[in-house]
């Protein structure tokens, strides 16, 4: 090996995007950079947001997840050591220290080692050691044992612990697998989601047959002989033979504790060409990123992110010059079990941090369809629409209906992006036939609605 | 009646937006208007865009169509009038004259007579009767007597003439209804889209059972004691027990031919409040319209912009100030019949006048699928993507494919309103989940291909 040598720990999207990226890079301007990957685990570059699909059966298997294989990366010139776990990184020295390997050398390093999943200790055993039929469901091996669990699990009753993302998709992998599900949440589904829009989301599970528990804080398990028995919440006790931990996660980034990298939630924040401090770059779970358009920092550790800015990290790294624009939140996800099918979506983070609801913030919930009425099915919809009141600025869209609904919401993003009004999403050209929209387009409508109020009250109405 | 007399002709979609939009802002300005409505047909505000829905027997009948009866408008203080045929303006004087009726006065005056179908010479008999069996599919009439013709055709055979989204709505209808159904168009199907996207949807059309003639000129009927038996298209002769004119439309405007408010092809142009002249106001599908971001004048007759522009006009015609923001050329269609189903759509007009196609226009097509491809059933997406090279501002996108393909023409269609770059809709925050999108979106997929293509040119490659 000759040449810069870099190091990247952590070899899912935003590891693997940073190294093929600067190997392109590299070899497109005459460079040479030599590539070391390693990670902890035994998995490259694999989707964790497919996790609950094959938990459910809709995907046959992790290996479907994989989107390149350890071989691949290594055909194209990456050193990729799996089963590497970097316990200490010296930046001075530019070493890595590995768990039962030789130590590292490095020019410059790329820290891309993710997250972990939130696991309290009640969730553990007197000893911290884990409590058979508890898991979270964050990696492959997770994905695969509740894989195997659910699948002889019909008529079992499952307790999910956490009402976001991951916990309404495990809910719906364990009705599609036929068990009993119980879903505890602190406070709300979807809880970063205005009250209207996650009350919609969580009449759809109640409906689907979920026995959903509210502002429940549990207390610890019930555990018989080394195996869940049951949830403590209050005074109630939720039987269960399995429970998920969906508690959300937090960037894994223990071995950095020496440095001054970190912020006090473990997040690094790189700048926007992707650089956390000279030779130290870092992208994906492990990171905040700015909001779009004030430039707050935030912790929203979705793939989307992830692929992008190790993308930019690349190709600095290699000498190029791409900036990361920052975020806006934007997520979705879909809620599908026997007759029930929502899909759920947001943009603009803006308004669920506290100091950002301005007193100028007016939001209003609109409800229509996604298609024209008269169409047979037409499927509902309900909006949220945020603007402010004296920009006229639209700050965030929330949206659950049925099948078409979700991804309207790029359309809301692609006006955040340019620091639309919400008259721009009112107005703007969209496209209409009756069997895939409305006349006048339902985020139109919900926006023009918006509008109008802002224009109402400037009137002293 | 007291008050500012205003006259709007034509009860369809812009006349009607007009007319409730202007009452609504008088009556909160505290103004008088009186309003009068005229229409030479007997049906108000319906939807168009349904009537192959009805043809199909998707929607049971034309009254599903029809958004607000006239019994609704005249109860919002509207005195309409059916059955009144405008067949002169004195502008000077302010009079209409109304065949078989009395004139009409007016203060002001709203021209939303929308268009007529175009019917060649060939399409009627000798003394330019009509032909039993040939009809266009623009009213609801025409709805009626296809829906009727269909529902008892099974095994018949339609030849739609016509490769527009009419035609192409309409073979969906035949199709659905079991007839057998043959399409002749002179160009290609959906001839303004690129090449590569029509000839997909001309083979969803051909493996659905159309057969479908490109390149042909029909050159007359064969008609049988009145009744038509085949379509001439060279030296052939398709047999035909029904045939669907669906060339398109002009403005309805031949009563203002006295007049110099007509352009050549004979539709109005509007200023961006809705005005043509002193006095006189006009929208919908009688209008040119102008296209951003560049401004140039298009007829792109289509729902969306004509309930948009007649609402502009009813705004400003009681003193409101409301603009009409321009159009994209957005657009989309479905195309569903057996196992056939997929969805095209287009937004950005520019690259289709060949004055605007500059030297500097780059474009690629991108193929991908619409959810992560380790899902159950992906659909699959093709994609036009076109851009300046010099400034990088997106210029069109144009969309075929499966289910959820088309409506992501709207996050294109806002980028485009924005005018953005084609880096912008690459790297901007768009939503992702398994079920219904890639972890990069097929839409930036293909931005960031073409963004790819600009820097290698630029790079001498």
């Amino acid at each position: 090996m000759t040449g810069h040598r870099v190091l990247v720990i952590g070899a899912d999207g935003a590891g693997m995007s940073a190294a093929h990226q600067m190997l392109r890079t590299a070899r497109d301007r005459g460079r040479e950079l030599a590539v070391t990957v390693l990670d902890a685990g035994q998995h490259t570059s694999y989707s964790a947001c497919g996790i609950p699909y094959v938990v459910s059966g809709e995907v046959a298997g992790i290996d479907d997840l994989v989107a390149r294989t350890a071989q691949e990366h290594r055909a194209a010139g990456i050193d990729l050591r799996l089963g590497s776990r970097v316990t200490h990184l010296d930046l001075e020295a530019g070493v890595a220290t590995v768990e039962g390997a030789d130590p590292v050398e490095f020019d410059e390093v790329v820290v891309a080692t993710g997250a972990s999943p939130v696991m309290p200790a009640w969730s553990r055993g007197p000893a911290g050691e884990p409590v058979a039929g508890v898991m979270p469901a964050k990696d492959l091996d997770d994905a695969e044992a509740w894989a195997s669990r659910f699948a002889d699990g019909a008529g079992e009753r499952v307790v999910v612990i956490g009402g976001g993302y991951i916990g309404v998709e495990m809910a719906e992998a364990a009705l599609r697998r036929g068990l009993e599900v119980a879903l505890v949440t602190r406070s709300r589904v979807l809880s970063t989601f205005h009250p209207e829009i996650s009350a919609r989301v969580t009449a759809s599970l109640v409906r689907a047959g979920v026995e959903v528990h509210l502002d429940s804080e549990v207390e610890g398990l019930e555990v018989h002989e080394g195996v869940v028995t049951g949830v403590r919440v209050g005074s109630d006790v939720l039987a269960a033979h399995h429970v998920v931990v969906a508690l959300g996660v937090r960037p894994a980034t223990d071995f950095l504790a020496h440095t001054d990298l970190r912020q006090p939630n473990g997040a690094l924040r790189p700048d926007e060409r992707g650089q956390v401090a000279p030779g130290v770059w870092a992208a994906g779970d492990c990171c905040e990123v700015q909001a779009r358009p004030v430039g707050e920092w935030v912790y929203v550790p979705l793939g989307t992110h992830a692929n992008k800015l190790g993308r930019v990290v690349g190709e600095n790294l290699a000498g190029g010059d791409l900036r990361f624009p920052g975020v806006l939140g934007t997520a979705i996800t879909r809620f599908a079990a026997g007759e029930e099918y929502i899909e759920i979506a947001r943009t603009g983070v803006s308004t669920r941090n506290p100091g950002n609801i301005a007193d100028t913030c007016v939001s209003l919930v609109t409800e229509g369809t996604t298609i024209t009425g008269y169409m047979p099915g037409a499927p509902t919809i309900t909006l949220l629409v945020s603007a402010d009141r004296i920009t006229r600025r639209l700050l965030a869209v929330e949206i659950v209906g049925g099948q078409g609904a979700g991804k309207r919401i790029d359309a809301a993003a692609a006006v955040l992006w340019a620091g639309g009004t919400v008259d721009d999403l009112a107005w703007m050209d969209l496209s209409y036939a009756p069997p895939v929209a409305t006349a006048w387009e339902v985020l139109q409508i919900a926006a023009r609605r918006v509008a109008e109020l802002i224009d109402h009250e400037a009137a002293g109405g």
